[in-house]
């Protein structure tokens, strides 16, 4: 319980319950139960193995020995081969239509990738209110006069409009960023041992088209395990809308000083050691958030030299990674729409 | 001289010719100067200034006093002030169409726009070739047996094909988030002073389609100096494209060990203490070009933070990476090219 | 509870408690616990407060309510005026000699420097063990004869000594980097609100010296909380040592390739889709943990950009990353000693 | 020429033409040239080859085919191939002593090590003529008082030798660090083609010992090749130095913001826009030359992980990023200086 998300009281700063949820343990068991169940229908449906529904229903109402997991994990340096152990185990006689044909990155990458896909919906839908609050903004004092600053000199007088232009504008481009994406991240990983749907056969695209539609992913033309540009896409979708949030952060940080004062909040946080102190703390954290995703997401970049049908090592570096990086995405905008709302002025007073 | 693309001996290494020729001093020379002539030449039209196209004309074909330039760079942080003094001078009696309601940014950001613009295309045209020159030595071996190896382990037959596709397929999505990105990089700034297009008055639209029209620029709805975005997804572009890459030169150079033997290539470079190596250079330098990208895309992530309506800080850090990154990127996408060609085998021998 | 090291599977392989239990909240806690308690002694003892005793009594007995602290981080964006509201109000009538000229970031950056200095002695450790691990290797393999492999390819017989020799002797090196660095790192914080330690008067060095003494830091001059090097340093020192390890999980993950067969391992990883397989997946994890701490030191660099007296930004950068970083440098000494215990053989089976 | 240390025009912001001799062509060549003499003449001494004065000499006094050099660098992936070629054609008869028992990482890694330590020399002198300069600021303004500031907020009064102390503290402590990690960096490289030194056979260590003296450099125990945390920590130094600077830069920008005027300079830049505006360039430079630094010290982080005997791939990362290091830190410490040199106030004005 050392990382920021979730930690006992510096979650009151970072954390971010809703993308949290969407890469708890608890989604990820959800999303690999959801591939092994649905592939087992599906190896069902291509007459592949009998007692396929049998099988996917163990799956779906079967609890998991944790201890037994984290045990094989620190073994096998992946879950899955114990979590497909107690699958079978739960499905009994029908344990022949359990992960057969499958392999831990079909599990893992399509589990990650409904993991993405939500975060996408997340972020879509925060971009959207805070498009909304931050036009609401430029509506109550778009026309009031501010001081441009270039090269953190004033320059010539410009509007509150034209400061939160650059705050704004962007969040559109990234909508349009993450839809054009969707289908590139959100996509089903399904190839088997080595990667080449070998074991499934000429069933192979049939049972690939029954899962994703099963599980509202894209059905790509191959396995994208060995191909981790979706992976990073997302990644560098990430930090770029934090970094745009990062950009407002600092310009209201750097409006709120004093001598400034070209910006009034509510809510700033309190000193320890001074009283009268009312620190722009929101804004203060969408710098941070930026810098942090600005640094994560070149790791995700290394992570693209994924050697041969997989890379245990590259592959393992996306796990430490991912999970902070759309944490801290959903945590700014969650920030972002916040300082959005404590505004009281921006621009000279009246 | 001490950068590797321009280096007596190691420039024979990573040198691109075709992208350096894009991101010269000479190609950003003539970025500022068209747009500043265009500028001009869109004054007159919208009736904002007398003698623009003379204007325009002496800007097109004056010549640089370099020494003040780099005085004036020095001196002001950006070259723009100085370069604009001389095309004033150079423009005589029509010094007052010059620049007259654009600022630095508006000339640099401008350029660089040109720069990415041909970049894309530069790209584009490579993934193209690299695509076909994969799908010919799939052509010719995919369907040899080779085996599929996991966490650097033997696994499961697959056939050359297999081994292939993902270095072959996220080529394909490349060219489409190319395709898709461009609106947003490929993009005429337009601001003046604080930005704001102020004093251009009622005529800034109308100069801004003229100019981007004349360009062969997108034009936004305002201008994007203080947005950043567009800027760092032309860098994750470039990353995403060496990622893939790199991970088909560490393929081959794991390919290409003894024991290992599933690929025969020609004109390996020698060692100077061992005649008899062979050694798999290309495929070596695929994978440093691809974890240099991965992290110089960090900076410019780290330059989204640009602060107010210029930051002198965030913007010179793009200079900085920027003109390695495409550079990194054409050569990258040439040495694939060649190390395509110099494939004998790959798979079993027949 | 997303982060790899606290995750209920993936901590099997990533979970370091020695490490984590160092930069746990309850260890964080009992640093700030154990500054405030020190700092009201030093006051009592220079006559700065009275009831200072019973004041640090009260703080070390006390129990706090971690709800309020988490409300209060979220407000204030740092723990520490809450914390010191709890313990004024367990101070009863001491709590005059609680906190009284100290702020929120000495607190904080003492109880990291405690961190800091108690994981450099648990890093120091390990290096010794794993340095002894290794010459026992080099010990029974060493006279082996093996090929020697430059840019991946044979290139002259080497010995096992002579490969594991990269291992092993920047073990050495990085102890006397870290003997060098320490009073760099484990040193106090004490500045008072704005670092001057104005409120202290005349007595702020004598409060300062016996407090390093109670706590066991060095004392230097003066306040270190606007000059970031010591941390830097300490990252800086945490990814060389991963590196030196990543370059032995890198060289064993290639040794144990088939067809190379250089290295014989027991407790390879299992595989969900091939029973044969032995992957080498302790030497990939020490790949990944290199390739992360490489990536994370950008982020404690940029960091070092700390304006004025106090960058909330980058402050709050600094707390997501710093124990990510010491827990994968503990888990990769850990993950390599255990590797060289698995070590069946190197060289040529005899 | 589009790198910004090494441009017409932007290197009157970036080139320091003091640190980039030490890692110029020229300057390569001669370390090159100055190991290949120093190692015939070793060999000489040693009785391992004859007319081995004659070949130094050649060595030294030879000119070299650069375009052969630099298309031996494609075939090859390194000069040294054909340097070595082109010397033993010049030593005649003496070509027999000439890299005999040498290999191409010896050559140029003992280059960079000389390269290292004249950087080293050159950063330790400017650390000193800063220190100078900035106890000189506080000398003149160190009394006056100024408003210390927290979180971007105005905290309690300090002095300006407060506000200047994190600026010239870790000076000492970035001296201190360079004396005790130079001879881990300014070293000797000599291996043989797999790094064991096996064709010197017992007069390995002699040969050594000579060619340390001879150079100037540290003679380690073995060769250095595969553990590359010397280099590493070099990138280190370079950015903890930057990035103190870049401190400096960030508070002084901040200083000099209108309503703010803490500071007051000379010789701010110009606009091409605003006649008025006295731009604070070179602290906005200093903050980009710390951000830039902070991203490349991944880079030879990542480089740490450098398999076998010797990584093709990581190696030439380093080729990549190292001199801009080296330069930027040059740039930064000049800049600094001068910047120190244009403050006519700090604090209020009397």
């Amino acid at each position: 319980m050392t990382d920021v998300f979730d930690h006992p009281w510096l979650a009151g700063l970072f954390a971010d319950p809703g993308t949290a949820a969407l890469w708890s343990p608890d989604a990820q068991l959800a999303g690999m139960r959801a591939f092994e169940a649905a592939f087992s229908r599906a190896l069902g449906r291509a007459g592949l193995a009998p007692h396929a529904e049998a099988a996917a229903r163990a799956i779906e109402g079967m609890d998991f020995d944790m201890d037994d997991l984290r045990a094989g994990t620190g073994q096998d340096g992946v879950v899955v081969p114990r979590l497909v152990r107690q699958m079978k185990a739960a499905a009994g006689d029908a344990a022949g239509a359990v992960h057969k044909g499958a392999t831990s990155q079909d599990v893992i990458d399509t589990a990650t990738a409904l993991a993405m896909r939500d975060t996408l919906d997340l972020v879509d839908a925060r971009l959207t209110g805070l498009t909304d609050a931050l036009e609401e903004l430029a509506g109550r004092f778009g026309a009031r006069p501010l001081m441009g600053r270039t090269r953190m000199q004033a320059a010539t007088e410009i509007t509150v409009a034209d400061r939160i232009a650059p705050w704004l504008l962007p969040l559109v481009d990234h909508r349009a960023r993450i839809a054009a994406a969707r289908p590139r991240i959100a996509r089903l990983q399904l190839g088997g041992a080595s990667g080449d749907r070998g074991e499934l056969g000429g069933k192979a695209a049939a049972v690939a088209a029954e899962m994703a539609a099963a599980l509202g992913l894209e059905n790509p033309p191959r396995a994208w395990h060995a191909m981790r540009d979706g992976v990073a896409e997302f990644a560098g979708l990430m930090s770029l809308v934090t970094g745009t949030l990062g950009k407002m952060g600092q310009d209201v940080a750097l409006m709120a000083q004093q001598g400034i004062a070209e910006i009034e909040l509510s809510g700033g946080g309190t000193s320890s050691a001074m009283a009268h102190k009312q620190n722009p703390v929101v804004a203060e954290l969408l710098v941070t958030l930026a810098r942090f995703n600005a640094v994560q997401v070149g790791a995700v970049h290394q992570a693209l030299i994924h050697e041969q049908e997989r890379s245990g090592a590259a592959w393992a570096l996306e796990w430490m990674v991912l999970p902070p990086m759309a944490q801290t995405t959903g945590r700014a905008l969650a920030a972002a729409i916040a300082l959005a709302g404590q505004v009281r002025r921006i621009g000279s007073p009246e």
